[in-house]
């Protein structure tokens, strides 16, 4: 019987995950580990997420759709394929683009709060 | 001027990125933060690493093509969306399909010896 089956997940299948909705829009699946977490959001059309911050790095990948990435002040429009570092204590958001979009996050170290269920960023300021 | 434009990059830039050889037909480009690290690994059409550990958490996203990640004595079929975790210890390799892949790894915390340029998959075991 396979040990290492249970460490493997695909970005499509809904039914993994720890399901959060984070914002009217705004929803994600969680996968927690022990030094890093994994977050597949999923952002409606035109839909946006509150400005927020935490102290975990986060790192963002854009796997579907377009949006304007809103950090430390600046707004930089992000397409399929383009991944960013947001460090530790920096407010950030995200808006997706008219045909939404969905985007991987990993923090490190994982945010706590984010290991139950929930709802909202959970956010530090 | 932008401050945050540093903090973006792009999975297809291969000017981005410290490069690294980590096996004949394995390249990696590395993207060091403070408490994560990404590696876009790039396996020729059926090309292998050698099996090695780190103490690190590993994150792998398959990107494009196919594989077989082998860790932990198992072999496990991936194709592009499957993403895995890999925990610090555990014996961990990976084979491309004919087609050759692409993948996303995450370390955390970062793996100092990626940090500079060098060769090798700098493996604890």
């Amino acid at each position: 019987m396979s040990q290492q089956a249970e460490e493997f997940f695909n970005i499509a299948n809904e039914a993994q995950g720890l399901a959060r909705e984070l914002a009217p829009g705004v929803t994600t699946r969680i996968f927690p580990g022990e030094q890093a977490m994994l977050s597949v959001v999923t952002i409606a059309p035109n839909g946006q997420g509150t400005m927020h911050s935490h102290p975990e790095e986060q790192w963002g990948l854009l796997l579907e759709g377009s949006a304007i990435r809103i950090q430390g002040g600046e707004e930089i429009a992000v397409s399929k394929g383009d991944f960013w570092r947001t460090p530790g204590g920096v407010p950030h958001t995200m808006k997706a683009g008219p045909e939404g979009c969905k985007v991987l996050d990993v923090f490190a170290p994982p945010r706590e709060a984010y290991r139950r269920a929930g709802k909202g960023f959970a956010s530090a300021t």
